[in-house]
C-alpha cells in the first residue's frame, strides 16, 4: 500500500478502549513510544483490531503542530520529540521534518512559513511534534 | 453562502448513530456512494438532523489522504476511487484532482509535493481519496 | 445555512497572502484578535476574497488542542485564552467549552476524556484553544 501521508509508523495494538461511535487504540511503536488514534467504532471492528497484531499508522504533514521549549501540558496524545533534520520553505507553507533519538522515527510536518520565522525554526534544534489521535489513520497489514 | 471548502457533497440522510459526545451520521450520494461523517452530538441536534434528510458535507481538501495500488485496509470510513484528472504542483504542496466513475463526483486533495513525487502521480491514474468521518462538516439546507 | 461547525467566528479580511497552491487568509475578529486561515487558492479565488470583507471562519471542535499552563512556543497560528466554562466527558472523548475574556467569544474543543483527567482540566481553570490555520473553513456572506 503507498499512501501520500508523510508519516508512516507500524507497531503493535497494545490498548483499544471503545466507545458507542468512537474507539481508541494505542500502538507500540518501540519500547518507549507510544501512538495513539481515535477511529470510529465500526472502522476498529472493520479492521479487525486485537490486541497485539501488527498495524500500520498513517499521519498527514498537515496535521502536526510544532513544539520548542520545555513539554508544555497540552490535550494532544501524541507528542514526538526530536532534533530539526530538514527545512524546507515556501511562499505561505514550509516543511519540518524532526529525527527522533536513535534515527528510526522521522517525522514530517507542514506548518506556515511565519510560524517557521516566529520560532526560529533552524536545522540542529529540538523540536516537539505534536498531533491529535483524532488524526490518525489506521490500517491493518493483510 | 460559498464556501472555501473544495469538496462539497449532497445527499439524505441515510443513519444516525449517538454517542455521548458524538454523533455518526451517513449520508447517501448515490445509490452505491456513501460519506460518513462525526459531528459532536451537540451540533446534530443544532441542526436537527433526521433520516431522509437532505444535507451538504464539505471536506477541506487538505484532510484528504491519497492511496495508491490495490484497496487496503484502512480506517477511514470515506474511500472514493477516481482517476487523476488534475495535478498543481507548488513548492511545498501540491493539489490533486481525482474524478469518480461517471463523472458525477469529483475530490480534490491537498498533499506535499514530496508525496506527488513520491507516489508518481500523474493524470489518468487511479488512486483513492481517503478521509476520515471526523474530518467532515455538516450543513444543513434551510 | 446551519452548519455542525461547533466554532464559528466572524470578521472582515484584514490580509491575503497567496502562494502557488494555498492563500493564507487573516481575519480580525475583534481589535486584539486575529484568526488566520489557509485555504487553497482557487477556494480564496472562488470566495472572491478582498480586504475588508466581511467573512465566517468555523472550525471542528475535534480540530482544536487544549494547552495548560503558560503560553508555548507553538507552530499553530490560531491560540486562544479563556475559561473552561463547560466539561461533558463521554467513554472515550470529551468535550471542552472556554469562554474568552468579555464574553464575546466561545470555543469548543473534543479531546480524549484520558487527556481531560491527564491535564486535570475542571470548570474556572485558565486554557489556551490552540488550532491550526489548515483547520479553518472559510464561508463568504452574500
Amino acid at each position: 500500500m503507498k499512501t501520500s501521508a508523510r508519516n508512516q509508523f507500524a507497531g503493535p495494538v497494545a490498548a483499544i478502549k471503545e466507545g458507542v461511535v468512537d474507539t481508541e487504540v494505542t500502538l507500540q511503536l518501540a519500547p518507549d513510544l507510544q501512538l495513539v488514534a481515535i477511529v470510529t467504532r465500526e472502522s476498529a471492528e472493520n479492521l479487525g483490531l486485537t490486541l497485539g497484531q501488527d498495524v500500520l499508522a498513517f499521519v498527514k504533514a498537515s496535521s502536526i503542530l510544532l513544539m520548542a521549549g520545555e513539554e508544555s501540558r497540552i490535550s494532544a496524545r501524541n507528542r514526538f520529540t526530536g532534533t530539526v533534520t530538514k527545512l524546507h520553505t515556501g511562499p505561505v507553507n514550509a516543511e519540518v521534518t524532526l529525527t527522533m533519538p536513535g534515527g528510526r522515527h522521522v517525522i514530517t510536518a507542514v506548518v506556515t512559513d511565519d510560524s517557521v520565522k516566529r520560532l526560529g525554526l533552524e536545522t540542529g534544534q529540538a523540536l516537539t511534534a505534536v498531533f491529535k489521535a483524532s488524526s490518525v489513520f489506521l490500517a491493518s497489514i493483510d
